[in-house]
């Protein structure tokens, strides 16, 4: 069975925007766009789009992709200064000549929304719900909840050792009392790994790597990302074999940027309540 | 059989010593204590020690322990602005009446040779070799390297979750591409992951919960801590049963602390060498 990723998204977005019309004042996302790589531009559309449409402001500013560092940093010193600005993302990736770290680690963490910035992904590994969770691992937290798992007690299976993923994954479910099992391509038997586990998780980018006969019965199978080559799109995972009756697999191309963008706006709100409750 | 920390402590601290030698001008490490009781009054004269006999300069500033929290912040901040001290700790535990949390995140960055300020943690997760360790993860690296252990393709399994073993250690593993399973008081078969596991590291303060029966032929057990009662020290391993031909495991009480403080001044030394290549 595929988990349908369309309604959570859809769902944590009318929650979203129910919460905000109840709210005098609507919450603003700043965001930075410096290069216009269609990548990016198509995902800061995507941005755009589910701001409007969950009444979030969005304000954004693009600049000429060949900026130097140290103008983009001025930019990003001053916003972090500008008390009207409470909030924003600067678009990743950057142009190759801006060293992206440095400017992740110039933005005041309680204004880093994407929660990137090393204090904020530090936090996550002393996590206590207070806090935001970056889209990417928040996501597969959704689908948790949305599947009514109960992570404790439960082995979950990550393969794949990625910043993104494996590190803050990993930790939230170590805090939720899962017991997990971190394999790579090193590892030398992943299928002794995978036929153990309710919940694999594979991140990767290696088409077709997890096959249904790795499985044991009745889990659940998070596949991250995917691969397109010659504009075919493949996944870490061999989906149609796994579409099975004894399995949930999450891949639906396209959504998975669309949930990532539901928590994005999830953060921008989060953000706002806690500055209010000040 | 139980290793010899003891040896491979000397060995470090011979080391450091042989290294300092050569320097024109000695690394200096500064100290803050705050709360004399026993434990950290102990703790920071082995400090002083080993630091004497690597020829480590050592100053130790001795506070009232009634010392209120924004005057030792302002100290913090002090330490961090003179240029003559390039390193220094704080003695944990604090006070009670002092946020331990809110004192290391002031310490400078490139000053905290301890390694727990947040940015440098965060550091570890993202890896490389130009910088340092925490000390208690670095020692069970070092007992790795002691014992020739390859740690590609080792299946490894963490029993406990805490902040000071289980985060660094496992990223550390992961890095040096170790299949890890982490494993916690709710993991149902724990015995299902000891008895596979190359290497186990039990950081849990729970009497005797590893036993020789949990274990595979030839693995090797650090067992990170012990517990005291009645004057009586038991460790998280049954360390009389696994000591014998076919493991290796670590407790030899005592010890723990000196290899923990030769990880300190390996740190230190490699903070100026650090300093000097800038």
């Amino acid at each position: 069975m595929i988990i349908d990723w369309k309604t959570i998204a859809l769902n944590i977005y009318d929650q979203i925007k129910a919460k905000v019309s109840l709210l005098k004042k609507k919450p603003t996302l700043w965001a930075i766009l410096v290069w216009s790589n269609s990548a990016s531009l198509r995902y800061i559309k995507q941005k755009q789009k589910w701001a409007d449409y969950t009444w979030i402001w969005f304000n954004l500013i693009q600049l000429d992709e060949n900026i130097k560092e140290d103008e983009l940093l001025k930019i990003v010193e001053q916003f972090n200064k500008d008390s009207n600005i409470s909030w924003y993302i600067v678009q990743l990736p950057l142009p190759k000549h801006i060293n992206e770290d440095l400017i992740i680690n110039t933005i005041l963490p309680e204004k880093d929304v994407d929660w990137f910035h090393p204090i904020n992904q530090w936090k996550i590994l002393i996590w206590d719900n207070s806090w935001l969770v970056p889209c990417t691992p928040a996501w597969i937290m959704e689908i948790f909840k949305s599947q009514y798992v109960d992570l404790i007690w439960k082995i979950v299976c990550i393969i794949g050792r990625s910043n993104i993923v494996w590190k803050p994954i990993t930790a939230l479910l170590i805090n939720a009392w899962s017991t997990v099992i971190s394999c790579n391509s090193k590892t030398i038997d992943l299928t002794s790994f995978t036929k153990i586990a309710d919940i694999v998780i594979v991140a990767t980018w290696q088409p077709g790597l997890l096959k249904e006969n790795m499985l044991k019965k009745w889990s659940l199978i998070i596949d991250v990302w995917f691969t397109v080559i010659d504009n075919k799109i493949y996944w870490d995972a061999e989906t149609k074999e796994i579409d099975n009756a004894w399995h949930k697999i999450t891949p639906v191309p396209g959504w998975v940027w669309t949930l990532t963008v539901a928590l994005l706006m999830k953060n921008t709100l989060k953000s706002y309540e806690i500055q209010e409750n000040k």
